[in-house]
Order: structure tokens, then C-alpha cells, then sequence
């Protein structure tokens, strides 16, 4: 079982006696409801690190709507029984007030790469990660830490934040997970009722269709778009929030694909929101 | 004499091996054109750390105005000289394009906490400073860090980075250095002509005689504020650009003083724009 720590100096000193023993530290932060998605960016960290961190925490300053961080599935016994079964050392699972006090008045501003995909849709949204992954950096202070490739956004918001203020942590990207009929594993599928878990599969063949048409030689995203646009839009069950192609590192749109490019998307399924991208190469 | 270093990853190196080596480290962020204010921070880090490190980047991030910025007094060999004969150990003398490699997407936000005061009159400048700390603070890595009380906001910003975002650095806070007649020492001073320099120390002048109107027991900071500014809008030579009573903490005005209070000021003196402030504490 690993150790369930609450409280910020708790997990420093626990740190703190890793690294005086020369042991490497692998950090996997988490908003729970963990899933075989998790799992892998966990199972890899248990590979790579002496000491493994996975930590579980519902940020609110990253939710831009009540309802859904009130939704947000908690799972935490289930959660520690999975981290238990893949070797994870220690489970940092503080309380808001642990981690907010007070409210911040300093946060991480993260810039033009939210301006687009999620980030135009979530005002806010991914100050709040930034912010809430800086501050776990400083608790956990790890030497690698792993993210999924699904919230790619994320990812280029993370890489940046480490990047830019110097941060000595190494990001792991790592590929996201599927069901059997390409449906990316996320926390928020277990609320899709099952005629919306058949429909919520559109986001990813648009995906790959934009996937294909780029690895064809379209080099117009435009044309890319629209014809991945209107597959979600034939399914009536279904609501498009936004399908771009941007560029890998600054998550900005793309006019023509001269290079490797993310196909991203968010439908609506019922009251449940999805995200899912694919990188795209041309030929 | 001390190691002068210009890279990130050797100043890493450093502090890396300082590490395992148990010893603890203190830091002091400048802007070089070091004078016996700096030489108080560095005292006192010696005395409290077993490595002393003392940065000195002109932060372009933190100018608003680029005459200033070009201005801004550059004196690498006799900084490195008074660096020596304070027993410190490495001066991390990076260029603008080590710290910023490309202009950063990720910077730190520092919310209200710059509204008033400078940030009011120097927008983005706390943004500046934040961010240039916190890389810093990442690259170095130190236990305890000095900041000098005579920039007040800038004291009440890195307190607030510090623990909004859980950085393990100890902010130690220390009393600023004055000449004979009062004038706060500034790097900024050498730039003064002698009538100027003559006329510059009604700043600390009208600031102290709001320090003795609180003591007495005024209460009203509107009153204070009235007495202080006329006495600096008496000399002529001299452009008064704010006058505030403010909380300590959060830098915000106060009307009605009930505790500790900051009166903080800024004038110009010909072209150069001089701060200063003092605890005030009421009967």
C-alpha cells in the first residue's frame, strides 16, 4: 500500500529523505478517478523512478464552471487501491484548503498557448493548471514528471511553464490510452449514459480522418477541418465545440500543413464534455 | 575572488554539487551596480550560508520604459570587486539571451498585490521582477533568498510568489541602508546631479514626518498623506509621483490606520525616479 499523505509538510519530508538518499523521483499528478490512461503514465514513472508520487487533486482554480468541478467524479478509495496494485510509493492527496489557503495573488499567466482549442473555451482553465502543477513542482520537487498526450494543450502549457521559468523537471508526454473502438480513456466517461458512450466515438473518427487527408497530402487545413467538422455534425447526439489544426509546441492554428501538426477536437455528448487529438504528418 | 558564471547549467552544476555536499544557500538577486545596501544583503547571507551566490542580470522584463532600461547603470568589474571583499562565493552574471532564449509565453501573474504604489505608475514591472525570481529561484535553488525593505511592493510580491506557489525559499526581508542625510541608497543615485542629489532626500523627509503624525496618533490617512505630499510639492526641483499609506502585506491603501501601516513614496529629480517607504506604527 502506498503511503496517503495530506498535508504538504508531510510530503516534504518524505521528499526530502528520498533525495538525501540519492533516490530518483517520478511525479504523476492526478485529479483521480484514476483509469488505465493514468495507469500507463504511472506503470512508466514506476519504471523510470525510485520514488514514485502520484498525486490526487480536484483543482478548483482550473474549473471554469461550478457544475462540472462539483461533477467531477471522487473516487479515492478506488484510486489508492489502483496506485497500491502499480507500485506507487506515496499518494499526496491534500484538501483545497491545504493547497489555497487563501486565494492566490500570485498565479502562472500562461499566454498565447491558451488562446486557442480549450483554453478559448475554459477562460481560465489552464492558468488554473499551470498554477496548481507549478505549486506541486515546488511541493514534490520530482525529476521527472508525466502527463498525457490526450490534454495536449496541457501538455504545451506544462512544457512551456517549464521551459520558460527554468523549472529543473523533465516532462514526459505519453501516448493516450483507448478503448477497443478508439474512444480516449478520460474520467468523464463514466458519466456518458450508453447511447452516449456509442455516439462519443465521432470525435475520434474525425480525427483520424483529418489524420488520413493530412497523410494523403492535403496540405489546406481548411478543407481539413470542414470535412471533419461536418462527420460530428451528420451525428445529431452530438455537439461540436471546436476542431482545429494547430502547431505542436504553441497550440496556434495552421493555414498549410508544411510539417507535423495536432488535429484537436471537443464535442458535447449530452451534458458531458470530451476532448481527443492525433498528431498528423504529412507525406 | 569569487567564481563568476555566465550559464545556467554551470551555475546548476554549482549549486548541484553544494547540495550533496549538505551545504545550505543563500541567495541575492541584483541588478549589479552593487552599493553598501547590496553589501548588507550579502553580509548577512554570509553569515547565515554555508554558499553565498550573488546574481547580477539587468532584467529587461521589468523596465517599462527602454531609456531606462538602457540607462541603468552596468558595472560588472567593481560589482565582482565588492562581490570579492564580502567573501562571496559565485556571481551568476548571465546574458538576456541565457534568461530568455525566445520571449516567454509562461510568466507569473502578481494580481493586486501590484496595483497600487509602482506597479501602478510602472505597468508590468512586478510581472517582471516575479518572473526574473522565480527562474532564479529555480536555477539556484537556494534556502534563503535576501531582498532589501527599501522596495517595499517588490518585498510584498516575492512574499506572496513565495507562498502562493509553495516555492521552498526562505524570504528574509532586510532594513535599507541610508546616507548620513537619509537618501536611501539606489543604484539610480549615482545618476543624480549635486543639486539634485541635495533636494532628493525630501522623499524620506516628508515619509518620516508621516511616521511621527501616526505615532502621535493620527489615524487618518488622508491627513498624513496631505501633510507629506505638500512637503514635497514645496521643492520645486522635485515631481511628486505617488504618496501612500498602504497595508504591509498586500500593498493596498488604507484609509483608516488601526496596526502597522507602509508609507511608501516615488519622486522624480530631474530624470531619475527615486522610492522610498517606512513602517509607520500608531500609539
Amino acid at each position: 500500500m502506498p503511503e496517503v499523505l495530506t498535508t504538504i509538510p508531510a510530503l516534504r519530508d518524505r521528499v526530502g529523505a528520498a533525495r538525501l538518499s540519492g533516490r530518483s523521483i517520478g511525479f504523476v499528478p492526478t485529479m483521480g478517478a484514476l483509469h488505465a490512461g493514468h495507469k500507463r503514465l504511472i506503470d512508466l514513472a514506476r519504471s523510470e523512478c525510485d520514488l514514485v508520487i502520484v498525486s490526487i487533486f480536484v483543482n478548483p482554480l482550473q474549473f471554469d464552471r461550478q457544475d462540472d468541478l462539483e461533477r467531477y467524479p471522487r473516487t479515492l478509495d478506488a484510486d489508492v487501491a489502483l496506485c497500491s496494485a502499480s507500485g506507487v510509493d506515496v499518494v499526496f492527496a491534500p484538501s483545497s484548503l491545504e493547497m489555497y489557503p487563501s486565494p492566490p495573488v500570485c498565479v502562472v499567466d500562461v499566454g498565447r498557448v491558451a488562446d486557442h482549442l480549450c483554453g478559448r473555451f475554459r477562460p481560465g482553465h489552464f492558468r488554473g493548471v499551470a498554477t496548481v502543477v507549478m505549486k506541486l513542482f515546488e511541493i514534490t520537487q520530482p525529476d521527472r514528471a508525466y502527463f498525457g498526450e490526450k490534454d495536449a494543450q496541457q501538455l504545451a502549457v506544462i512544457r512551456h511553464l517549464v521551459s520558460d521559468l527554468n523549472v529543473p523537471v523533465e516532462i514526459v508526454g505519453v501516448p493516450t490510452v483507448r478503448e477497443a473502438d478508439g474512444l480516449a480513456l478520460s474520467s468523464r466517461n463514466q458519466r456518458l449514459q450508453p447511447g452516449e458512450r456509442r455516439v462519443a466515438t465521432v470525435l475520434y473518427e474525425a480525427l483520424k480522418d483529418a489524420q488520413a487527408r493530412i497523410a494523403a497530402g492535403e496540405r489546406e487545413a481548411a478543407r481539413v477541418t470542414a470535412a471533419a467538422r461536418e462527420m460530428i455534425e451528420r451525428q445529431p447526439a452530438v455537439k461540436l465545440e471546436y476542431l482545429e489544426i494547430v502547431d505542436p509546441l504553441d497550440m496556434q492554428p495552421v493555414a498549410r500543413i508544411d510539417g507535423p501538426v495536432v488535429a484537436a477536437g471537443a464535442i458535447w455528448v449530452g451534458g458531458v464534455r470530451l476532448i481527443d487529438n492525433v498528431i498528423c504528418v504529412p507525406p
